[in-house]
């Protein structure tokens, strides 16, 4: 997608180490890390330099191919990379397949191109729901936390689908939940803008009340982790999204492509919640806003139920939010 | 309540003008504001120095009185004063008060005792609620906003039963929600804080999750409206947290002293809505978070309708949130 004008990915292969763009800093400075070493990756990812489910999978595949170049054991390697952060579900899934690489770079350079295919088709699929929300002449999308290409290597899951209806003319407009404590909707509402999709940022605690004013026609998440059953994790709050939508009959669909779900799960209660530094609470853009003293939590995930969720867009298509509509699709998971 | 150690007020007459606590300096630094003139009280009101349902209309009732004795005639007044904050009723409700004052100053006193006296038997009539909760031996409850002492003169509303529960040893701790976007979370730390009481602060987006995890007893938020029907207006994102309530099966009161029941309004959506400016979401703590150019808007109430509230909390006792609860605790005001 375009970063100030010109179309970049957010990772992007350099010989035998890669450049991604820094999300810690956006958007307040568009910078870009060089990661060398396996160290390299490893604290991208555990420091949100990087971050999306997408994105820290295909980071961690290069981050195996880049500490096999420089002499690390795969096992360890996997080892490292995997502890980095418990709830995304993709990054075990492409350690895993990084297990069984022949050529390392080559399957992390796959796993990337794979990415952006996944993305592509979960537009496509997602973009007659956007179309079909513009009732009013404007179709009014709810999103939380950032799904954006941002999260991806391209395209973006969650967003895929608005850009897709802005380049087919479609009317978009993006109420962007701020996503505390991280501001992850800030990447959202900076990567809508290089692109001029309309938007507005929001505090997390307005989009019950927009929804009840009948001024959201459609939410549209991501996600970190789905179970084969439905059952949607992905950044804290995104259930209480999905209960105002159920409340006030807003569809609500999250944006799954497949290396997201989990087809060992099947209740979404049993997915690890990571608790993040109660820093990222405390201090906004680098102030402290909580006093030192004051106490302070910070689950970082939530789950929302099947029985919330409208459906699920996956790069095979939309399936209902349940085990039977997964396996549809997915009948190679069947079981 | 206390404030470093003694025993204040957040609102105190002297003279011809009162001192009031500058919530806007809370919770890093402790000052106070003298408000002297009628343009002083209603800065003081827009501005949010002070804030809070209750607390409004008490300053508003001063703002009268001040006016008077500076000559400015009683309708100018109560014209400006009603002006400053759309939503809360309380402000209107003391302004009606005023108009048939004989000795405005006395007047505004005894609103301001009478708030005390109503917060205290909210406090009494709540306890049971707290008590009830500690099932595992600790009652943990979960607030929205600050609707403690600093939004009232004294003891606060939803806060009252906690401070009450705390005096008579049961072991409460309280989640505090940031409540973006003016953190008023952090005043209800810092008053808790002072008076010893257990808490933790989380982002906004946690509560749902939270209650999933049986990690919440009871919910209590306080009002900026309640209709006659017992819908409850409240601080934006009380709505989400009371559908995370009822979603999990944990009580979700609000405390309703009786100035904050609108007895001409029966359906919640017919409340308006205060739209704040965009700044409250821009800047954080004075530092500009969200980067000019990027849209911003700013909600400042939600509706909880009544089918979502287990209760009402008032100087009375404990309605249901309904018509005839109400009635039957306020006959007075049937129709």
């Amino acid at each position: 997608m375009k970063v100030e004008g010109a179309w970049r990915r957010t990772i992007e292969r350099d010989g035998h180490a890669v450049r991604v763009l820094d999300q810690a800093k956006l958007p307040y400075a568009v910078e870009w890390l060089r990661l060398v070493t396996l160290a390299d990756c490893a604290r991208a990812i555990r420091d949100m330099h990087v971050r999306g489910a997408p994105l820290i999978g295909v980071t961690a595949a290069y981050g195996v191919a880049i500490a096999l170049a420089e002499g690390t054991p795969l096992d360890e390697a996997i080892r490292l990379l995997a502890a980095t952060r418990p709830t995304a579900i993709n990054l075990r899934w492409a350690l895993e397949r990084m297990r069984g690489a022949n050529d390392a770079f080559a399957e992390a350079d796959r796993i990337a191109e794979e990415d952006v295919a996944l993305c592509g088709a979960i537009g496509e699929h997602g973009l007659p729901l956007v179309k079909g929300a513009a009732k009013t002449g404007r179709a009014r999308v709810l999103t939380h936390c950032n799904a954006g290409w941002l999260a991806t290597v391209d395209w973006g899951t969650a967003l895929a689908p608005i850009y897709k209806a802005h380049e087919a003319g479609v009317d978009v407009h993006v109420w962007v939940d701020e996503t505390r404590p991280r501001n992850q909707g800030l990447l959202t509402a900076w990567e809508l803008a290089q692109h001029g999709v309309p938007h507005t940022v929001i505090a997390d605690n307005a989009g019950g009340h927009l929804m009840q004013k009948g001024e959201v026609d459609l939410c549209l998440v991501g996600t970190d982790r789905t179970t084969r059953s439905g059952d949607v994790c992905n950044k804290i709050g995104t259930y209480l999204k999905a209960l105002a939508a159920h409340d006030n009959g807003v569809p609500f669909y999250a944006a799954v492509p497949s290396p997201s779900i989990d087809w060992t799960l099947d209740d979404g209660a049993a997915i690890p919640i990571e608790e993040r530094s109660g820093d990222e609470v405390r201090f906004i853009a680098g102030r402290e806003v909580v006093p030192p003293g004051i106490p302070v939590a910070n689950p970082a995930f939530d789950v929302t139920p099947r029985r919330l969720v409208t459906g699920l867009v996956t790069e095979r298509g939309v399936a209902p939010a349940t085990a039977d509509g997964l396996r549809v699709l997915f009948p190679e998971h069947a079981r």
